[in-house]
């Protein structure tokens, strides 16, 4: 028996049942698995949501780890799932675009298709891939059932649907693609984004909002005021200090975002 | 020491310290128990919730699972505690027919009152016996106590309080019991109650909204179409692909469902 | 490699990847650590609500527990990070007046200045030093790094935030300082503060509501009266059978409460 790492990512809140009955399930085939719950609180089938989650965290657990993620209006289809590998991780879900963050990263040569029916639940329903092949597949792979033994190896995966930023002449231009708990509005924007910009002279536009001056941390201005940093996920994020530039604001996911020099 | 699981199922939501004073319970008397929050999200005192929550994902608990729940709204009357034993797990709960569906399954034999003192922390306050006994009761099971030092038997317990459906010559009429995450409409209606009718030529009727045939899978319709099928706790529930019946439909929990065949 | 428990208490919410990025970092170095959640829904930056919670929980958990607390609206300023022992447990927190509770029990000769920088990740950010310095500090701790290694002795931490009661001739004059799941009030009151107080005696009045009679428990009163009690961690409460005084009584967190003899 092993003690490893299952952690889970869903949009299916933390009140109805599904989410025990998958643990249920870890738990009846891999007792000691240590299961984590990275969310619950993805939006309904809010694919790309569940994607930045994943992709800002899971690289912060140990080597061994498996990475199941569950957002998937295509239950019932005959839409694939996939196990990828990572270095040393493993990621399991629906055939979405969920995992291209981690496709994108160099393992899209290590996909495989998940159809070794033995490693499943003995009933599969329509409804709920889950809770009868998901959760028993990740608690097998604890147990030592090998990546290879998971099904035939899969290169048809779905596109990538992460959006990326663009560069225009002086300006790049990306967006806004997450709104978190405090409010801070993360953006598409990493460093390498913007390494040939000169730091100390950028300022950023949105809708009608001019910030001058890359902060390096909320306190950089005073409380109340606007700023704009890197967040600790690595990407640019538009913040108020000690509030909630969110409500401010008003901005919906997907607003245009303008970073250029001064 | 033992590493057995004790699930926690409450209306305590998830900010308050009462959940985390249950665990440092249960840690000081059984420190490697596994816990496993089932949820806190019942609706304060709503117990038939927490029967429908638990009764659906409890059976895919490992053998040797201790499943506590404390949904309490007679705490600090004369109300019992209860163990029940069905096969090898052990539910733990005030006696308010939180426990019938699983009283229901032939288990009603395998009763306890809790009255074992010694099992309790040393003071027990009026308010809150989930953490001055029922937590401690579970993690002592999991140390080894036996079930039967727990009490004396008991059969008066409270009646069961799970709606059943009703057969009205053609008519099969259930009711809506419970509102998930997604907004499925869940039914009282199993599959066992219309093993009867002829699943090719079914019709469902609730309110003014008719639906004829049932469906296996979501996908099974058009987005944004409403159907209704077996879910994945194997009750009939309406539903609307990629969307929510509940918010479309608007019925209250409580409201007739009819099904007959066309 | 140990099984010590460290707890959280955030005000991240359970969406973002904040929190598991902290139970990532910690799993790395201590990969058995027992991780619980106190909370992560305290309110933004609502630090005295962080304190309250962990006071009231954190006593019931084993020796050797690690308590670790992020409300940190300081962060990337020059406030200290504060590591306080309290008999065999170890707490760490921001110094903004979050482990007032303990600091005032006796434990405010046993604090340290986080600053030993080999305990941290390599890379340590400006806008998240939970995942940064309290996680892996934690992990260390549990893994047998000793309370005196994570740095100096440090006296001027930042002053009590608690709100104590006022005694004033015949009146006890103390405030709402929490209002829970269920919508009971909690008072700043404790039994210590009423011990020459005739308890057969007590009148409470808070705004326009008055109250007579110490209860002992909910079912003291009719279903839907108001009541006041000795809530499950020992302070004053306001509540109302079955229902929430809250929202019958709308009164905001800070309204005085009076205690006297009638």
């Amino acid at each position: 028996m092993s003690n490893k790492i299952i952690t889970l990512t869903t949009d299916f809140g933390n009140l109805d049942s599904y989410v025990a009955s998958m643990k249920g399930v870890i738990l009846s085939i891999s007792p000691l698995a240590r299961i984590i719950d990275i969310t619950h609180e993805i939006e309904p089938q809010r694919i790309v949501q569940a994607s930045i989650v994943m992709s800002t965290c899971t690289p912060y657990f140990p080597e061994g780890s498996i990475h199941m993620a569950v957002v998937d209006p295509g239950v019932g289809t005959d839409r694939a799932l996939l196990a990828v590998r990572c270095k040393t991780q493993v990621y399991l879900a629906p055939d979405n675009g969920l995992l291209g963050f981690i496709l994108e990263k160099g393992c899209g040569s290590e996909v495989r298709k998940i159809e070794n029916r033995d490693l499943f639940l003995p009933q599969v329903s329509r409804t709920f891939h889950g809770r009868d092949i998901l959760a028993p597949v990740a608690a097998h792979l604890a147990e030592g059932v090998t990546f290879e033994e998971l099904g035939p190896e899969f290169t048809e995966f779905h596109p990538n649907i992460f959006p990326y930023p663009q560069r225009d002449d002086d300006t790049l231009r990306g967006e806004i693609i997450y709104r978190d708990h405090f409010g801070n509005l993360m953006t598409n924007i990493n460093r390498e984004d913007m390494k040939d910009l000169d730091v100390d002279k950028l300022e950023l536009e949105c809708g009608y909002t001019k910030i001058s001056g890359l902060s390096q941390s909320y306190c950089d201005v005073e409380k109340g005021e606007l700023l704009f940093l890197f967040g600790s996920a690595g990407y640019l994020e538009i913040a108020l200090r000690e509030g909630s530039a969110a409500n401010k604001l008003r901005f919906p996911l997907g607003t245009v975002v303008e970073i250029k020099e001064n």
